[in-house]
This record gives C-alpha cells, structure tokens and sequence, in this order.
C-alpha cells in the first residue's frame, strides 16, 4: 500500500502565513534549532494547524490539542528519532506528526492510502511502537530502555507518554510494577487530564487528584514552622533538630508517600503541562537522572479551542466543525437508520426497565457504545470500570454468579483484552453474562487496532458460550431479548460500527430459539451462508447474480456462529453442491470454517466458497472503501457468486 | 462425570486420632461452634492433614500450608457459605476442602472423577469462583459485593484473598482500581509470603515490604513527642495544637501514605498470619466496616513444615514425599527422554551463547519453563516480570523494537491473558519475538483452568506469526535454532507439558525451512496429518492399523500449523480421498480446520476425519487417562484409522 509519507512530496506545500515558524520545521531537529523563545509559537501554530485540518478532515481531536505543548517540549528537549518515545493511544499524536515530517500530508490523515491513524513504526522511524490500545506504553518504552542498556547506547532516552485514563489499565500497571525493579533509565509522563475519551475513573484517579506530594509535604513543614513561631522557641539546637526532623518528615514522605515512589520510580510534578518553556525546563534538569522516573503533568483536554475544553467526551473525536464558531457540522441523520450502538443502548435500558436483574458493564466506553442511556435513566444499574476490559469481564462474572445479569460491552478489538477472562471466568462456570461486542467487523479510519476482525473465530473454540450476531436492529432487539431470559449462559452478541438499515427499528421483543438460524430465500442451485449484517449486501448481491445468471440462489441466515443450526446445514448439506460463505470477520477459523467443519464431519461435501476477511492486517480507509477491498461488499460477493 | 463429593461416602471415614476436632467437622458451621481457644488445635490438625494426604498423593502443598491459619479464622468468622470467600488461584485452597465437606473426599484430591485441583462452584457452594488463573479473586468478588447491595443481602460478606505474587497481575490492580470507587464492603486479604511460585518479583512487592504504616506514622508522632519532651515545652496551648499537628499529620498519612489508602481502600496491617486467635480477632473487629477494606497479613510458604519453609519453590509442588523425614520421593529419570521444558531451557542457554541478541522473558515462571537455566548462566539476560503475561509480550515486543530478540515463554492456557498484546503490540509490528508456550496440550491433574486446549485455535486466526509444534526435542531444537535467526517474525513454538521422546535429546542444530512439513512415512489409501508429540501416538497407531487392516497408511508431520506447507498439502489432496487431522488441541478452528479450509479453497474433496479436543471443557486426571477418555491417544486415533 502506498502511504502518503512516499508521496506527500507531490503535494504543493501549504503557504499560509499562519504557519511561519511552522514551516520551517520538516524534522524535529529543525525545532531543535529555534531558539526557547520561540516554543510558544510554535505551540500556538500547531495547534491552529490541528484546529484547521481537523476542522474539515474529521479526526481524533481533544486529546492532540491537549499535548501540544508536551509534543513540542519533547522534541526540543529529546533527540528523536534516536531517542525514542512512545506514545499511549495514538489519538494524542497529531502534533507528534506534523513536526516529524508529516506536516502537509497531514490533511491525509486517516484517509485510505493517506497517514495512519495512530503512530505506526512502518510509516515514520519517529513513531516507535503501533498504538491502537490503551496502556501499552511504559511495557514498550521498558523493553526499549533495556535494548538501549544491552547495547551499550547510553545516551539514549526513552519517554512513555500516558494518560490518566490509560494507567488504569491493568497492562500499565505491570509495567510499572516491572520498570520498578528492572535496570532503566525510563521517564514516564503522566499526562493528567482526568479523562480517558469519557471522564476517567477509578481509585487512581482519585490517587492522581490528591497526589501533591510537595504540597502535602509543604503543608507539614509550614505548620510546624508555624507552631514553632507562634511558640518563639527556635533557637539553633532546636533549629538543627527541626532540620533532622523535616529530613526524617522528607524521607518517609519521600519514600513512602505515592505509589510511585513506593515502587523506586522517582516522582516530578505535577507541573502544568501547557507551559512549553518550563515543561522543556524539567524534561532536559531530569532527562539524564538514572534509574526509572515518572513526570505528572496537568493538562486540559481540547486546550485552546473553547468548545473542546468545554465537552471533552464530545471533542474527542468531533466530526467536522466551524474552526471560527465551534459549531460542529452534525449531519441531519433524520430519516437514517439507526445506530447500531443506539439500538443497543435504548434496548437495554427497555429491558432493564422490565428484569430488574440487568446491570450494565463498560470500560471506559459510556458514549461510544451508548450505554450511557442506561446509566442516565438508572446511574445505579451501569457500570463505568475505567480502561480495563479484563476487569470489565470478570466482574460481570462475579456478578453473573450471585444473580445479577450483566451485560457487558466491548469493542470487538479490545475484547481481545479479556480473552482469558472469557474463558476462564465466565465459560468455565457458563455463567450468565451477556458480552455485547460493538464495532465488529471493519471500522474504517481507526485501522488495523481497531477493526474487529477476530472475535467470531477466537469465540468460536470457547466451550459454553453462545454466539450471535443480529442480521439488523429487530434481530439485535431479539437476540438482546432473548440473552437475558433465565439460565441461557455466557451469550456474546456481535455487531458493527455505524447504522443499521432500518428506519423503524423498535419492534416488539420476542425470544429467538438458540441456535436457530433462518431461511431468507428458497434457492436450487447455490446456498448462500451469511452471518450479521453482511446478509444485506449479499441479499442484493444475489439479486444481481440470479438476474445475470439465471440460477436459482438460497438465503441462510446463521443467526448463531454457536451452536450451529445443525438442522438447517443438513438440509443444506443435502440440497446444495454448492455453498457460499459471507462473514464480517477473519476467513481463518471464522464461520465459513465452522461450516467446513460440520460439512465434513456430516460426510456432505459441497463445494464451498468463503468470503471474509483476509490474513492480514487491513489498514485504514472509509469502512465502504476497505470492504471493496477486501471483496466483501456487493460486487464482490457477485463476483464469488458467478464465479461457479 | 461423577465426583467425589457425590460418592464419598461410601469411602470409610479416617479414625485416625490425630484428627480429633477435625473428624468433628463436617461443615464451617461445626467449626464455628468451637471455642475460640481450640483453633490453635484445629490449625494444628488440618495441618498435619495436608502433610498427610500430600505426602502420598502428590500436589500443592506449601501454599495451603501457609494459609492454615487464616483459613480456619476466616470459616470461624465468616457465615460461609451465605458469606463469600473468594480465593485467588486455588493452590491455596486445600484446608478449605477440608473444612468445607471434602475432608474424606480429600484423598481423591486431583485424580480422574476426585475432587477438583482448584475450588469450583460446581463441586461445593462454599467455592465462589473459579480460581486456576493469578489475579482475578477482586474482580469477582467486587462482582459479587455489589450483587449482594442489590439483592439487599446487607449483612453478607464478601472477602477476597490474594497473595502478594498474584498482586503483581494487571487484573488485581484494575479490580483495586474499580473496587475503591463501587459502592461496596469488600474485603480483600493480602497474603503476603513474598512468593508466587517462585519468588515474587517487581516494584509492588518492593512496596509491601516497605509498607508499615502504622510505623511510619507512630514514627513521626514519637520523634515528634521526644522533641517536645526535650524541649520541655508541652503546655496545655501547646498540647492542642500537637494534637491538631498530630491529626492533620495522620490525616495526610491515612490519605496519601499507602496506595490502598490513597485509592480509598481502608488499609489494616501488616499482622502475622499464623496467629490464629489474633487473625480471627481482627476480621471480627473489621468485617462490619463500612466500605472497601484490605487487611495485610505476614505469612509463610510452607509453615509448619521445616523443608517447605526453607525452599518454598521446590515445595510448591513438591510430589509425593516422606513426611517424617521431609525427604521428597524423587522418580528416578535417569534413562528417561528429558522434560520439553529441560529441552527448552538448555537449548535457550545454548542458543544465547552464540547469538547476543537473546533474551529471556518469563512471567513467574523461571522454574516452571526451565528458564532458569538461562537466568543462572546469563543472569542479566534473563528476566523474570512477574505474574503479568501481558505485559511479558509487550515488554518482549519494545525489546525486538530495539533490536534484541526476546524468547517469551508462557504456559499456553496463561497465554490466554496476553492474547490482544499479541495481535496488537507483536503481530502488527512483525517483530521477532519468540512466543514459546509450555503446557501446550491437556495438562492432567490442574485440570480445565490449565489445560492448553485453545492455543492453536486462537493463534492461527492473526496475521504475520509463524505457528509451529515441534515432533519431538530435535525438532523443539531446531525450531528454536530457526526462529532466532535474522529476521524471522514473530514466531510461536507450542510444546506439551512433560516428557519428550527421545533419550538422546542433545542434537546438533540446523534450520528449517519456515512452512515446510515432512512426510515420516509413504503410504497409499489414507494420508494422516498430526502436528506436534501427538504424531508418535499416531505413528504407533497407523503400523496397528496397516497390520490389521492391510491398508496403506502415509503419515505427515504437518509441523507448521502458519504458514502451511501447500506443496505437501497439494500431494495430499491430489493423491488422497481419505484424510486424518490429529492434533494437540480444540478441533473447532484448529488445525483439522486449517486443512479443511486449505482443502475446499483448493477445490478437493477428500474425506477429512479429524482427532482432537471436543467442544467442552475437559476435567482434571492424569494426562493418560484424559487423552484416552477425549479417545487422542492409541487406541482413539487407532479406532479412527479403521473406521473408513
């Protein structure tokens, strides 16, 4: 695939005189070269820059404009790309791109063929490690803090950049844990915003919000310095045991006060993460100390653009806006179809409205999977857990096993954060946990990270579980109906980003057999096999082959990945010689090899084509342009189904 | 399947006299009718118990002696089973067996349709949660809390207990994390032997040990009161504003100082473990607080039983021994094959010998995967991260980043934990990481929690890795040798657990061609395709067969499950119309699977039989009797062979 770094040349350099310091910067060693002076303007170009490109190329937007003082200070201080940092989530980098050569084909970014989303080693050698999912950063930045030692290349820095949402996960805290006692020279940011995309929960948060360890310790010294004046009693012995006293007062406080310190990583802060100057102050009076330390900084979501900093959850990732007004340009959705994840939210709250057993579960994902319906009409039955999809999973499960109904939901890819809890968890003990995996199948811009192209076939080997996904809005309203009626077990329910395709989608609830899939259209020649939603292209895609053919093609439903609707593949393995497979996700192991499988187990033998998903990672692009990629859109299903 | 606490009465009850107050107990409930001044005396009995049936029936031992004390204190005061004991990884959990209903039962403890290696819900009401995998006691039983607040069960309680070692799990910090900001009065017990298995490494253990709060605080207050003593100057003014000192001053201690405290988590301890009246004194004193709470308590590995105290790994586990003179019964192995850990863990040595670029990753395993052999010969090469699979793989990931070609090993069913740091932080990137899985396979007496069912399933599904199973040690030898030449990607190796095949396992070492299987034997009629040990069974199975049948039986060792070999895969579908899949794991997307898809999008269309794990998840017993019983050893593949 051809990136836009390779051709960004061919694109007429931008000349807007907003840009005058920024301009000049093609690499960071173009900054290195400003004098310090200088750093506010730059930071205030950058920021413009990200204002203006994400006003009308739609991206990730509060968290980029939050950093870019940290972005900046850090280039100026560190020698990159031979020092290394490591950004967690690559949603914050925006700024880290345009001044590491990125800077006009930046208006590409997220586009098929144009910059990755998130950082990604095989596009620049400044972005370090790929950065799709939360808390990765210091367990990376650790592992490249000790290369560097093994190698002997001792002048090399390594940052980790993490924010307070990410570091409550599970995955940054082992690498803290670790970092801790391994031989490095790490400096980790803690860049405190208290929000992840929604606001940032947890215990840590609350640790992060009163850790002020000079103030707390400031505070002590002041009143005893206090005590002691009001006493008038400080004469030179009792000044020297005062001096020995705030030392002891120190190396407890020190030594004991936070976390951090606790775990032998030095702790700096909080210092204000939007002055460029002292920020670039700190980062070069503590770069070169040895051993492990932690850098917390305060900054503010969407800093500089009015709105964001207002509505932080809305200006992650705002779509297109008015760079003057703040008016985000919302397309009028009157008249579409739904959102899957609209669907889902307004269902459970229904149903929680009826079986007062139902609790919802999400990580740190309250708006992105609408769950936040629920938590607003009944903020005692949802559960924000903060990033921490393992522990999303098995605190279902220890609800699930003393009666309450959990629905939990997760992104398909980041479900693959708690597959172990999956199995181990909720499958071994069949307990009744409803995981709803939202953004199923390809999302678009987000990328290789985020599409969720594993699920049906790391699913599929569970014992124990039941999997599902819903051929449109009434299916889902039903398989949601149905996975909360008494004892039906661990049910997973997958569905894709984006609308459904249909308008009047409330339909009436009623319970759907498990594992009963459904005959769309009688056919003589060719079956055709579809699971989820994927069914709509191939039902026009059968259409246009049995007008172009003159074969007669049935339409299966699978409704079910798990269990499989055996009498309904019998009477297929029966009637058909030949068989299509069409599913959202990876052809190995998905559920064209589930029919495969029961084909050969049965003694049938069909010949038997899949369509899905290919073994590889499927960059990022328009979810319409990267399914005619890969084949699986209208015409390429047409094209499988006269291919016999 | 049929177990023990279904039929142990029919097993005649132990008269022996040792267990005076124990025999009395048949429930929690005789227990809590004693007084509190016979606990010492039951401690004492369960814990000549455990040493009695563990000596001749072999299985975790230093654990569950370790926990004697709390065990007997936290039935005596808890109203299990009403009240929830959620026990973090079950090793620990063989006094509550015993006191629990499984006393008589106990000596059927791990064996086929015996008592569960780890507590089960579906054996006993009294065991909460399943509890094979470190890390996941507070997640479920946070779960559990908040079902008990919305059923109103107000007067249950639910306590967790962890081990310091599990602490270092993502999981444990991310239930922590929730749990302070629930509403909910869980207690959590820290157990704290400083050891997991092996020794217990990273910053958290650093902080337990350093954590002394009341010390640290009675400290200050006492270097406070000696100052003011000296100085003579405590009038009653002055007497108040010491006390105002004193309180502001704990208040910032009980806010700030430790990180339970600082995330709201009322923090109590450290106390010694083993003082069975002073543990059941506390918990009485502090169940009935309001709000999250953790007690730290002090105990040791083994206590009670001299070696198991000295050398807590060995005695993790010890088989079976003699329990006067502490003597462990060791098998003699010399003429036998050697373990594949052996075979691993030298190989690794010899292999970081020549190439400077290995490193070693382990996560609390360096004796459970032979590692250890490299961490005494290399011992800044080799690193231990502590019970964190996933940061094990990202961590691995940051080093190969750099340049350093980390060998990762972890046990297939813990794998499951580090399953999105694969796909996102290895495969994505193509880095060369060696991902060795130990355990691969069933596992025997640890049962479903630790069997190595899905690897092969879950593993094939992502992009870019190379997945192999080597034959026999040569072939482990030669896998490594390959995959730590330049270049090669991520690259997983899965082995079983225990013995190899051959005596003369020390074989030079030579490359294999990436995707290039073998065939061992020519044959006509039927071709059988096994990857990994299993293939020995097969070959046993196919000469019975020949003999029997008079058929012509080709055997491939397909040794690459990613990529496949296609060339070999080719003749086979060419020359064959009957085909056997055999292999060391779950059939549903595995690697009969595989040869399905490979078949049909090949277009031929032999008949495929495939041998492995069915859809459920398999009990514990020995590893012989579940391959017989899942019908993959000789006699299974045998009835296969002739049943075309």
């Amino acid at each position: 695939m051809l990136f836009l770094h390779d051709i960004y040349h061919i694109i007429s350099m931008e000349q807007d005189n907003l840009y005058n310091l920024l301009q000049s910067i093609d690499t960071p060693d173009d900054l290195r070269h400003l004098s310090a002076d200088k750093l506010p303007e730059v930071c205030k170009e950058l920021r413009q820059k990200i204002i203006d490109e994400l006003s009308c190329n739609p991206g990730h937007f509060g968290s980029s404009l939050g950093v870019v003082e940290l972005t900046v200070a850090l280039h100026y201080v560190f020698n990159t790309p031979y020092d290394r940092i490591v950004w967690d989530v690559g949603h914050q980098a925006y700024g880290h791109k345009i001044l590491t050569g990125r800077r006009d084909a930046f208006c590409t970014n997220r586009k098929l063929n144009g910059i990755r989303p998130f950082p990604s080693p095989s596009e620049s050698e400044y972005d370090t490690f790929t950065c799709g999912h939360a808390s990765n950063s210091i367990s990376a930045a650790l592992g490249m803090a000790v290369a560097a030692k093994k190698h002997g290349e001792n002048n090399r820095h390594v940052v980790a950049v993490i924010g307070d949402g990410s570091m409550s996960g599970g995955l940054a805290f082992e690498g803290l844990n670790n970092a801790s006692v391994t031989p490095n020279n790490l400096l980790i940011i803690l860049n405190d915003n208290n929000m992840a995309i929604d606001r940032s929960v947890g215990g840590m948060k609350q640790y992060l919000l009163n850790l002020q360890m000079s103030e707390g310790y400031n505070r002590i010294r002041y009143k005893i310095s206090q005590m002691f004046h009001r006493w008038g009693i400080l004469n030179e012995e009792r000044r020297k045991s005062l001096i020995r006293f705030n030392n002891s007062l120190k190396s407890m406080l020190v030594q004991q006060q936070n976390v951090f310190e606790g775990m032998n990583i030095r702790y700096f802060g909080p210092i204000d993460g939007h002055d460029v100057n002292n920020l670039a102050h700190v980062l070069k009076e503590i770069k070169d100390m040895q051993g492990p330390k932690l850098l917390h900084i305060h900054t503010t979501k969407g800093k500089g653009f009015g709105p964001a900093e207002k509505a932080a959850t809305i200006w992650h990732a705002p779509g297109i806006f008015d760079k003057e007004t703040g008016e985000r340009i919302v397309v009028d959705t009157q008249g579409m179809p739904p959102l899957f994840q609209d669907v889902f939210g307004n269902t459970l709250l229904e149903l929680a409205q009826t079986n007062d057993k139902i609790v919802g579960v999400t990580p740190a994902m309250p708006s992105g999977c609408s769950m936040n319906i629920l938590m607003r009409a009944m903020p005692e039955r949802g559960f924000d857990v903060g990033i921490a999809e393992g522990h999303a999973v098995t605190f279902s499960g220890g609800m699930a096993k003393d009666g309450l109904l959990p629905f939990c939901n997760i992104y398909s890819s980041f479900m693959q954060r708690a597959y172990d809890n999956v199995i181990h968890d909720i499958a071994i003990q069949k307990l009744n946990v409803v995981l709803c995996l939202d953004r199923a199948g390809l999302v678009g811009e987000d990328g290789p990270t985020h599409h969720g192209a594993f699920d049906l076939a790391y699913m599929r080997p569970i014992p124990n579980l039941t999997v599902a996904s819903p051929y449109n809005e009434h299916e889902l309203r039903c398989l949601m109906y149905t996975a909360q009626l008494p004892d039906k077990g661990p049910f997973v329910i997958r569905y894709p980003r984006g609308r459904g395709s249909l308008v009047d989608w409330k339909c009436p609830m009623q319970e759907i057999e498990i594992g009963k899939g459904r005959k769309l259209k009688e056919g003589k020649d060719i079956a055709v096999i579809t699971l989820g939603p994927i069914g709509i292209q191939a039902e026009k895609a059968i259409t246009h082959a049995e007008q172009e053919t003159g074969k007669s093609i049935a339409h299966y439903d699978l409704r079910f990945l798990k269990p499989l609707d055996e009498s309904m593949l019998h009477e297929i393995g029966r009637k058909f010689k030949q068989v299509v497979t069409i599913e959202d996700g990876v052809l190995k192991g998905g559920m064209g090899s589930a029919i495969l499988e029961f084909m050969a187990d049965n003694e049938y033998n069909p010949q038997v084509k899949r369509v899905g998903l290919p073994d590889q990672f499927v960059e990022h692009g328009s979810v319409k342009e990267l399914y005619h990629i890969c084949g699986m859109d209208e015409e390429g299903i047409y094209k499988v189904l006269i291919s016999f």
